[in-house]
């Protein structure tokens, strides 16, 4: 099971997409923040502000970046740069951590 | 904005009733576990194993519990005794913190 410990928690929920996906914010002991959410099968396109690293914990996801196509399942991660945008589809409830900065 | 400090964080997200309950479990310094989530416009049913507290952070919802139906917003809280149910109908999104035992 992927644990993060001593984080601070923030317990309120983001919900983007209606729901589509859900996430909570979370700080590392040194004030860095990452999220931890979900991805329900949907296609969707997120937009960056800052360069983002995203871990799929579970599931699998098929992502287009640069008009690049690529399948991620879990245990591989993807880099997105900063002011960018990349469309997602996923099939089967993607769980995942995701890094800014 | 609502805070847990020092919590150990489970990132593999709960999906319940096809997405319309998300969470995400987290650990107290002391060991105890607890949850937290969101639940999307819905009329659901929850069955409790062990005895729960939930808080209610954001949006409100019409509980029925034992035939007595009761409405909480954010900042009330609710208690629900072990092996029993409760109906809940959320008509804004409702982010929780439910504590269990």
């Amino acid at each position: 099971m992927s644990t993060y410990e001593n984080v601070t928690l923030e317990t309120t929920a983001n919900v983007y997409f209606d729901g589509k996906c859900v996430s909570h914010t979370f700080h590392t002991a040194d004030g860095t923040r990452k999220s931890a959410g979900v991805i329900l099968p949907s296609k969707l396109t997120f937009g960056t502000a800052a360069p983002e690293v995203m871990d799929i914990l579970t599931g699998s996801c098929t992502v287009t970046l640069d008009g690049v196509i690529s399948t991620y399942a879990a245990g591989q991660s993807f880099s997105v740069p900063g002011d960018s945008s990349f469309d997602i589809e996923v099939a089967e409830a993607v769980s995942y951590v995701c890094h800014y900065g």
